[in-house]
């Protein structure tokens, strides 16, 4: 067989690059859980139909079906494109079995069928928490999700020197408020037009707006300036106030808005942006909306969105409505490990390579990596006996910083990097700290 | 939308079950990991030329592709059935970056698409570990595969109360040389027909052997016999010995298994069986072949196995001969949380509900929740404002200990099962670390 060519979208990591990714996984997934979302995992696939009713994203589900599939296959399913999906319908199936407000998390793969393009992927991870309530849910749950994002992201960066990031937050109310207080009757098709801003410029929305949406030129200029607004605190309550524009559902959204940015300030200052020009693509948002943004790779569009919503799933009697937040970790990771700008501090979990010196010996080294295995230290067994200078090289070529000698008789471990050789116990010996586990930072 | 239903052969767990899952899941984890294994992840796909080349089981294979595909699609591609075809491709693709002899594990997801019954699975989750060398892999190693299964199943058993396991290990080698000694042409049709001892019993077996192989009544005498033959020790070396065979490669496979054996007993005693009786359906295992029984849970079969093979993968110039073992998670643990023989103390990871006496007071239960849980303490804060019955009663729908009275202004915590309640501080409580987090266990 000839060496296999990667299928472009579908990235890999080396081992190194999985340890960094697993290290990243266990600081979100430990976050979500101090912060009491307990963790569901979906079935992969969907029935077709559930996955294809929202129009426009119909290209690029996968469908799956079996090779030899017969007529009493039942319908045809598709591989999720995202979280929501699949937990809508967990939601329904399970809603007997589960305690509301639910808050769950849930980390994944999914699957798009799009043409593979710089930071867009075929198969990636996602890292989604929800909060859903059964018919109401309060809106403090709407402040308590970017706490959760914020403190999951200030780890990352703290712990492992991955990049700050803002969060970008708005209210669909106060956009939706401000509309209708300028008399517009479509706050939608101002949204949508709204979305554009970052990519076109504020002259081409109003443009968009009174081409193509029909408003008048001063409420295209006041729509203009509304998504002009941001501040990274309450301030920017008093700006949209300086426009003139009144409406009860502008003053529930400011409120929300104003309430969110300051409990965010509270716990991690200047993380968070109050920004009006954020509108999120999806129809299903009706209040608060969130991005983020990783400091110095802004291009990279936003790496973790949410929002709220009123009805993530209805089985005609209840009705589900819920906030959440979807971490797209293989956008936030790929480019990192790819480029080498976040590194593991070797490429095996091992601390220790017990050597041995030869095959009659092997016996007391496998005893004596398990001693130091049952206290808690990874440890490889060399493959050889071999001299010393090849166990050592062996060891260095992964990143093993120990090497065990003398196994069971004249026991005696080696830092390879400083040449330090102690004697020493498989029953006492510690690896210093930072030794002990693979650690992950900036190169 | 009317209730889904759940899809047959796709099992999906209720929050407690997947937080029992990633207990299991963590200890296979960090039992790899102390054992110097690093994790690799590979994609669902493959392409479909790959996956079907092992003739007889295409029939099991999900075929993935873009609902509206088109002439620029590449390959039809296939969702992987194991993780041995992944790694495979991934050993060819990557060799230039990884160190040999490779040691990796894998947990992920496999999908075939056999008809669901009891215990097969149309979606389930493998780990799989092996060592894989270039163009050779020494004898020993396939004694160290087994001591990592055991350290996996003894932690099962010792900290989350699994049954504990007995594992079957036979060697290729010492069949075929005996079966060889015994003047016998076609050893692996003999050992197909061996693999149905435990199935049709020993007479069966002899009819077998004698009608389609065509061996004597005296060959056929003798490879029941020794498919017979079972210890826990290396007494099986002169059982094998009595029955008046010789042969070299018998030799070597006696060799190699009873250091398996003896190397396994002074690791974990009685776990382990000699059972010549252990075929392994597969074509490819060439020496050691691995299967592990849960004890009080024969019938569900082998719910891990491995063994030695030649050759993985070859590029023509390179060899890759290895020994692994795949370890069925979902077979072991979906009839153990199904029927609620394994159980997790709460169906949420929070320790602590922060009760919240009226809606003013949530911005101080807030920063109560945040100081607990900067100090490791997993903790959710009341979604409404209640009376004291109400907030104990949430929490005990949850299987939450501990509910915080106070917040910010007259601290305390009430144990809910005692009833004690104590002053306590967000900067020192700890609760007992039996609370801290979700534990599983027998039910």
């Amino acid at each position: 067989m000839p060496r296999p060519k990667p299928l472009s979208g579908f990235p890999e990591f080396l081992p190194a690059g999985r340890l960094i990714e697993n290290t990243v996984l266990d600081i979100v997934r430990g976050t979500f859980e101090l912060h009491g979302f307990a963790p569901i995992e979906t079935r992969a696939v969907e029935p077709l139909d559930q996955l294809s009713r929202k129009g426009e994203i119909d290209k690029e589900i996968y469908v799956v079906r079996r090779l030899h599939a017969d007529g009493a296959d039942p319908d045809e399913l598709g591989l999720h494109f995202d979280l929501t999906v699949p937990f809508a319908r967990y939601v329904l199936e399970h809603a007997g079995h589960l305690a509301f407000p639910f808050r769950r998390y849930q980390i994944q793969k999914v699957w798009r069928g799009e043409r593979p393009q710089e930071g867009r992927y075929r198969e990636f991870t996602q890292a989604d928490i929800d909060i859903v309530g059964q018919d109401q849910l309060a809106a403090h749950h709407d402040v308590e999700i970017p706490l959760v994002a914020l403190d999951v992201f200030e780890k990352l960066h703290r712990d492992l020197g991955l990049p700050p990031v803002t969060l970008h937050v708005n209210n669909r109310k106060l956009a939706e408020g401000f509309y209708r207080g300028l008399g517009i009757e479509e706050p939608a098709a101002v949204l949508q037009r709204v979305d554009k801003y970052d990519k076109i410029g504020p002259e081409a929305v109003v443009e968009l707006l009174t081409g193509e949406v029909g408003l008048s030129r001063t409420q295209a200029d006041a729509c203009v300036a509304l998504a002009g607004i941001s501040a990274r605190d309450e301030s920017f309550v008093d700006q949209v106030a300086s426009l003139g524009v009144s409406h009860e559902l502008l003053d529930e959204g400011l409120g929300e808005l104003s309430a969110l940015i300051s409990t965010a300030n509270r716990t991690v200052a200047g993380r968070v942006l109050a920004d009006m020009k954020i509108a999120r693509g999806l129809d299903y948002y009706t209040g608060t909306v969130y991005e983020t943004l990783l400091n110095g790779s802004e291009k990279l569009g936003s790496v973790a969105s949410g929002g709220r919503y009123d009805s993530l799933a209805s089985d005609g009697k209840v009705t589900f409505p819920g906030v959440g937040y979807s971490f797209g970790i293989t956008r936030i990771l790929a480019p990192l490990i790819g480029k080498g700008r976040i590194v593991a501090s070797r490429s095996v979990p091992s601390a220790v390579l017990v050597a041995v010196d030869n095959e009659e010996t092997r016996a007391a080294a496998i005893e004596t990596a398990a001693r130091l295995r049952a206290r808690g230290i990874a440890v490889e067994v060399a493959p050889k006996a071999d001299k010393f200078g090849r166990q050592i090289r062996f060891a260095e070529r992964r990143g093993i910083p120990f090497v065990w000698f003398g196994a069971g008789h004249d026991d005696s471990v080696k830092d390879i990097r400083s040449g330090e050789q102690v004697p020493a116990s498989a029953d006492a010996w510690m690896p210093p700290a930072e030794d002990l586990r693979v650690t992950v930072g900036p190169a």
